[in-house]
């Protein structure tokens, strides 16, 4: 029979009262069903992997993809120590955010709630099937779940293990989907009936298409323009350390340093330290006339001010004082993550609350703007949008909440026409 | 010189962080010039009203649009209040809502701040611009307003005071802005890079074709079917009072009951009570040949079970238990609110548990479902969206977070290599 996906993306809606009404135990029986499965079936998980690789190699994929697809012993560990931390994190459903008495028997509480069902869907890597579906299924949430192609084989016997697990467990049926064609994934853009939150794993032009084709709200972020200002007051050692970790620690990540604004005044004492500690990564700086003679060579200049070069790749601005650097942040940035390098308390205090951005650090390296370094436990994924979740997103991303209001036959034409008033009390809360 | 929509929120995004960074202090002392400058300003404004009035009767506009016009002395008066109210309001930013030292001298907050740049359309009510206005101001978010045509005069006066005085008080430029043509409403909907939200405010049509035309959030609601289960263990006098209070208290309003369900056991016994009070405000029933049959008179169909009817109409549907009611409901309603009448609290746990609505409710009507009643002081709207915002939205719905780090000199990479640890220590929030 063929895979039908909008009966699929029903089933799941009507699977999502069920799940979300199951207490925290039944879910970490299940995560811990999970683990089980996925160590005892360790064999037919590489083996499967074993022929994804073959096939991709014969396919003539590029070695970032073969790489990224490799699900190995390791990374099955890693999988299943994972899912044990994930098992011992509080429950992020069910707790009362708000409790306020109205009047005499009507109480209002809010409460939190799983979203629904999640679409998520990510590029090769196997290891991100087994971490989104549990994060999902932890936060009582129902998941359709769209992997790349060149992982089919590991994700089929992925999803068949995780599947089993949880309705052994007693989730119910449909609360996981595995999605296998191309035109599928097209057509969930299109369920914003059923679906009420797509996460989007991938390269930035992934995540911008997808955010351009769907009505369903998308949590993630298309880029990270992350910038570091070493200010009039800097400390140059710390600028020189920070700077190079926030380039070099890892380039590929969108936390990582794409543009450095230099306080002019201290330009030439800086400018130099950092090229010397850049120059062991053979990072390429680009920058204008002014820049280059400070640095005594002659730099290309940036093509513009808004690109992510996820690469050993670094542009340098000076600017004449901490309001132009602002600016810039705000005009050219992503609104992910920026840094000031200063001494002087007020000016970071006034770069904090001015940048408009998801993280505003002081004296630190963007790389720090991770979910796991920020004490989350596990991370959804990083939002550089402004509404319902943003920067790094724990768990807590993954839920909403609803208003419970009881009542004893309260009608509101007695407080329409002043038979009866409010007396807002509100109540401890969780 | 022409009005350049691009040029203003080109401003607006400008003016953001400016209007973000300002202390509650200036923020009330605006918000307290306005209504300084609405007394004054009183006659000008009611004379602008009069003139919006004479055309729009000479125009031959409906007389609700006429009627939503009008603003009177007594409109005047409860704008003045309602801002007041809005002055004792604590502040929504600035809050410390985590904070975490990760390590030695590395502290991590998470802080409540503005949005960004909101803009609102809404149609003739002028009130409404005064409301949203202020609302903004609060919450420290820049904003741009587009008002109904035929409220065109009342709309520019208002505006033109409320700017001034803003002004006055120590705003920055571009804080707001009004909006007059249509074809700039239009534009609106593409300046994604610079709006960070739109909240629209009118029927459910003008809603959705804001929702299906935009990539910029949208905060609001399109449609409000909400439903009363009568359980096999209901009150029957509870129940004929929620019912009437639910369909009859106000018709027009979104929360208002347009489905019944009710529990076959008790349907002959409850049914005919319930018709006996809706008789009062001659609220015609639709349902099948069993309903009609109970009632001793002969009900047309209705013609599915998602119309919002905003009249005296309601639908009538017999459910075999607590369970179909549930399925019904989250399959044929909006998610706004909803409500059960039973004397059975698991009943009411399960229902409440599994409804997957913004307001889930247990022996009160429907219409308790707003920000004024929820004890919120003031509201911005009310969201059936799961995301950021659910339910009667308050001032909490005009803010976001950012992240705050501050380290001194910290480097990811000595905690990637192990040269460091993290030590999660949590410090008392706001």
């Amino acid at each position: 029979m063929d895979f039908d996906i909008q009966a699929a993306a029903k089933r799941a809606k009507a699977a999502a009262p069920q799940l979300a009404a199951l207490p925290l135990e039944t879910r970490n029986q299940a995560l811990y069903a999970i683990t089980e499965a996925l160590i005892r079936e360790q064999d037919a998980i590489l083996k499967a992997n074993q022929a994804d690789l073959a096939a991709s190699i014969e396919a003539g994929l590029p070695e970032p993809i073969v790489k990224r697809l490799k699900f190995d012993e390791t990374k099955l560990q890693d999988s299943v120590a994972g899912i044990r931390d994930l098992i011992g994190l509080p429950d992020p459903l069910f707790k009362t955010v708000l409790k306020r008495q109205l009047d005499k028997d009507l109480l209002l509480e809010r409460i939190t709630c799983p979203i629904g069902v999640i679409g998520v869907i990510f590029e090769s890597r196997p290891d991100a099937l087994v971490q989104i579906s549990t994060l999902c299924l932890k936060s009582g949430n129902c998941a359709l779940l769209k992997g790349g192609s060149e992982a089919r084989q590991t994700n089929r016997v992925l999803f068949d293990l995780i599947y089993a697990a949880g309705l052994s467990a007693g989730l119910p049926e449909g609360f996981l989907t595995l999605i296998e064609s191309r035109e599928d994934t097209l057509k969930i853009l299109e369920l914003d009936s059923a679906i009420d939150l797509l996460i989007p794993r991938g390269s930035n032009e992934f995540v911008k298409y997808i955010m351009d084709n769907t009505r369903i709200p998308v949590m993630g972020h298309a880029d990270g323009v992350c910038h570091i200002y070493i200010d009039a007051a800097a400390d140059p050692t710390k600028a020189a350390a920070i700077v190079t970790d926030a380039k070099t620690q890892y380039v590929a990540a969108c936390n990582t340093l794409e543009t450095l604004l230099v306080h002019r005044s201290r330009a030439a004492e800086i400018l130099p330290l950092i090229a010397r500690a850049l120059a062991a990564s053979q990072t390429r700086l680009l920058g204008d006339a002014e820049v280059s003679s400070l640095l005594g060579e002659t730099l290309k200049e940036p093509a513009n001010w808004s690109t992510e070069h996820l690469d050993y790749v670094l542009a340098i601005r000076l600017v004449d004082d901490l309001d132009e650097a602002i600016d810039h942040i705000n005009r050219y940035g992503s609104h992910h993550t920026d840094s000031i390098v200063t001494e002087d308390s007020q000016a970071a205090a006034r770069f904090m609350l001015r940048v408009d951005s998801a993280g505003v650090y002081h004296n630190c390296s963007t790389r720090f703007a991770d979910g796991f370094r920020y004490g989350f436990g596990a991370e959804v994924g990083i939002s550089t949008s402004k509404l319902h979740a943003r920067g790094p997103v724990g768990l807590e991303g993954l839920v909403t909440y609803k208003y419970r209001l009881t009542g004893d036959g309260h009608k509101v034409d007695d407080y329409a026409t002043g038979r009866r008033q409010f007396h807002f009390k509100d109540l401890p809360s969780d």
